[in-house]
């Protein structure tokens, strides 16, 4: 087996809150350990474009607190050609880069073990990502931060919908599943959940607001994911909604982009850090083809291919915590 | 002229951050000059259909810091007629009220100088509007946490587009004003700033984006009143410049009702303070139909008259400024 | 076995935030089970003193997002006597309550077991307590949101530090455990970090924090927990370093209460909002002398004696991630 | 009259949030007028040691939402003597800068001042310091943000507060001037409010705290100024408070070096830029020797000399408010 001298990392795919300090985690750990490391500038793309630094413990410095990713991060239409991937491991031996690591989803991780096999080449993924839908990990690095972003906007939103006696649907991110809607609902004490796991009905949903309306509550909030499969969107269900009961005056909020963003939670920074440092060891001590993650509170890997095909399964448990407190 | 020995407090309009500041100031403004105070519900409306109730000093515990209105508000077609605002002058009489304190905006204001004029009764309004678009105040209550939340907002929003080389069109609050846009966009950094008080033009939009992408920034913002003058909605907009330009990836953030909440800044906090003591000191002096306003940051008043009819000025400079910035 | 018709709960020990949302979830539990509830105020003592108020759904409207308990806490040495709890059962029977519901810490746990075997009265424990140090739960209620709340007073401490080449030594709360310590610690990207489970010394701290100054960085963070075990204070480990190495100006910062309060987190609203659900059904189905907690992401139980005598192991596997950050 | 080719800009004294945001906006306009730029590190100590390094505008990008000083900050003994000064302005002339910017509060001009007259070298000043202290301006540089942070951390004691019952005495900076202590003690719904301008005497506070206490209010807040004049320390207030009083428990908590820094809120980003603009331009028309400030809602300037000599009065209405509000 080859020692690992050089690594180089990258963040991929979409960003989310916590990759600089996974960044910072794998840098500092080859930094502990003696081993080079370098920095992928915008994920497989800038790979394939040689775009690549040498980086010291110094580096990265006063990241740790940073949205976003100091390495950027892009989508890359040439790295899903047998051609691209080619030039993307001829920079790899250029720089005498040993292995790979890829902060990222679903998607960065397919490429990775792609790449992985076709190179024989050392490759190890963390997850991050706001989603929190991959396999292998209950926690993906930023999905902490982005619930509390949510939570945060929907007080706000709570605050005018109460002085007004409005209802709000609120969208969150989450295409194909309702993590961030599920746990963001329950933690603002939404009326209603719409996620893509399952489908209530447009007719629940009324008979819910309704039943909350008479209650006594002064102002409802229904969030809806991205992906929920009620076949309207968000824009369609206000309407439906306004349409079918008059106890409130009917508003749209799509949060969008800012859910990607901002200052990582304690918790977030923990999870990249405890990452970055299994991520690099495994390396050195010979594995590859592994996702890191978190299991049970322990750090724990997964096989990139499992990673890629499972499902991270939603916590039905808490859709019942909804109606209840809803009550 | 007859001595005021009970004073009714209403919010009305859309809410601001800061108007529980403002209700609880009136309140114990009065409990200190030893004059009964009572709180009406959902504005004019609640005034018209008897929403009234008795608040001491102890009924604004704790509520400084919360967002939106403890009293609710909300719009009033029955008070536009001359039988509407008949009912509510009966149900001040009946609860024996001899002064109303209005907290809210311009159409709250025109609303309560109707009023005190059929009525003979003796109205302060106190400026509550997060868009700033007041004469005779250089600062609404709520406006500076709003500049503060968009502000946030953005900055996370920075985090993503950073990371993806993206261009984000970010469509803020203030339908006949450009205050939020303009402060908060000098305050994000934004590369452009459209505003209701000035139509730069489409082409010259494109012509500073294409210069910013050019000197080596790797995002840019566009901050975008929602009465812009273009003629194009935020998302034309966007359309336009992604067909115009190829430097970024084009996207548009609508930040919404989140704006009008939160918990007040310590401005809004202090602002609402002051001008709870002058109005309730004004009405106990004799005063009638009278704003008071932040001027020179001295409390001060403007007939309600001037209030509506004047144009709170926007500040030129900082347009200036802004194009100084983004050199 | 008596069918349970009406729960009282309570709040007792030091606060916490998320307690409220554990309230919350409590009262909406019963609701939903249509069986009765009160609130007890000021804890053992205000039970003591018969401080009880029935609560509906609506009683806890707006109260998820609240720091603090709105049914107040307090500490209660009446009921450390024979006496004192005789009255406490006499209070309940007098208001027909069947079973109690304990949100709190340790030495709360301990009365309720005692409280629950002398009357044979069913009680149920629920962690509530920034300091997470609770045998039988992986969190306990408001731990998260004091993480949050310590790493974002350190971000700020960490920019004046930067701009001043300075050292700080900054305690947080923990007096037995160090789990704040360690946790926001690594959060924070703190050069050391001193805990009462592991005495390092101070010639190692003085040795890492010279090799920190040597390596270049313009600041340097130490995390002291209030019970750390060096025998010297944070003030006196302040004189101490700055008599022994002259690299950085050296200053103290101790947090304090701020670290109790506050909005909470996502996480801990969900996390009270489940434990609550799984409070009311554990009496619902006859049980008691359990405490809820959170073991593998899931709702467990654990005999609140079990709760009380075990001990929650910090995880060592983060003092040597923070050791291999700080390179 | 010499034609300014190049510009120096420095941070100096106690940093402030929003001294970036001044940097960025002098560095910006600079490149605007195609006037170059350097920036000076480590204020007068870093310039006698010839620490400057040329900026464009792009060196900035960034930094306007980060607290701190990216220049960092330093005391400097060595520009008290005439030599260290002669040494100063060697390395200016050495770098060819033809003028300099100072970014900090009264000591720093007064270095100024003095440098501009022995060496007829042009100075302007900006004043960045939280405390609010200075002649010429109703704003510093820093002073909204460090309101909104201790307003935050009181809010945050006061959660605990309120469960607990208890008193609090929270510490705020602010040696010479009570700006911090009035203003946020206002905002913060304080009790009482200890500041240095005006000392009323240990038997009044007490009358207040218990009038406070039997009117009914669960928790009190008592703000004081480091500089406050009662002659006892915030712990012998309390250790006083505490003999003499029994309603109420009674804890500290002294804020300290987190009011410092943080995220500049959008004032402070929008002054500072607004400044950074005037600095530049009066250098360039040749102006010197004086600061720029906001009066009135304008940018304006005074002398150096006026601005170190002056007081900034603080606003006596605001008490009579906090008297009224704690009613």
């Amino acid at each position: 087996m080859m020692k690992i001298k050089k690594i180089a990392v990258m963040t991929s795919g979409g960003d989310s809150p916590g990759m600089n300090a996974a960044i910072r985690s794998v840098v500092r750990t080859c930094a502990y350990y003696q081993t080079q490391c370098m920095g992928v500038y915008r994920g497989y793309q800038g790979l394939i474009e040689g775009d690549l630094v040498s980086f010291t413990a110094r580096s990265v410095n006063n990241i740790i607190n940073k949205g976003g990713t100091i390495l950027k991060t892009a989508r890359s239409d040439d790295f899903r050609t047998k051609e691209g991937r080619k030039k993307a491991h001829e920079k790899l031996l250029e720089n005498k880069v040993d292995a790979l690591i890829v902060i990222g989803g679903d998607g960065s991780f397919t490429g990775a073990v792609l790449f992985g096999k076709e190179f024989d080449f050392p490759v190890i993924g963390i997850p991050g990502t706001i989603d929190n839908d991959i396999y292998g990990t209950s926690h993906t690095i930023g999905y902490d931060t982005a619930l509390n972003t949510v939570v945060e906007a929907i007080d706000k939103i709570r605050d005018t919908a109460s002085s007004h006696n409005r209802l709000f649907f609120v969208e969150v991110m989450g295409r194909d599943a309702g993590f961030i809607a599920l746990n963001a609902g329950v933690g603002a004490g939404a009326e209603e959940i719409l996620i893509p796991e399952e489908n209530l009905g447009l007719e629940r949903m009324l008979a819910s607001l309704k039943k909350s309306s008479k209650s006594g509550k002064s102002s409802s909030i229904v969030v809806v994911s991205e992906g929920d499969k009620t076949g309207k969107n968000v824009f369609e269900l206000a309407d439906y909604v306004e349409k079918n009961m008059t106890a409130y005056e009917v508003r749209v909020s799509v949060l969008g982009h800012l859910q990607r963003g901002g200052v990582p939670s304690c918790f977030d920074r923990v999870l990249a850090s405890r990452l970055g440092v299994k991520a690099v060891e495994l390396l050195l001590d010979g594995k590859t083809n592994l996702m890191v993650g978190l299991q049970n509170n322990k750090v724990a890997t997964t096989t990139l291919e499992k990673a890629i095909k499972g499902n991270n399964s939603i916590n039905m448990e808490l859709l019942r915590v909804s109606d209840i407190m809803t009550t």
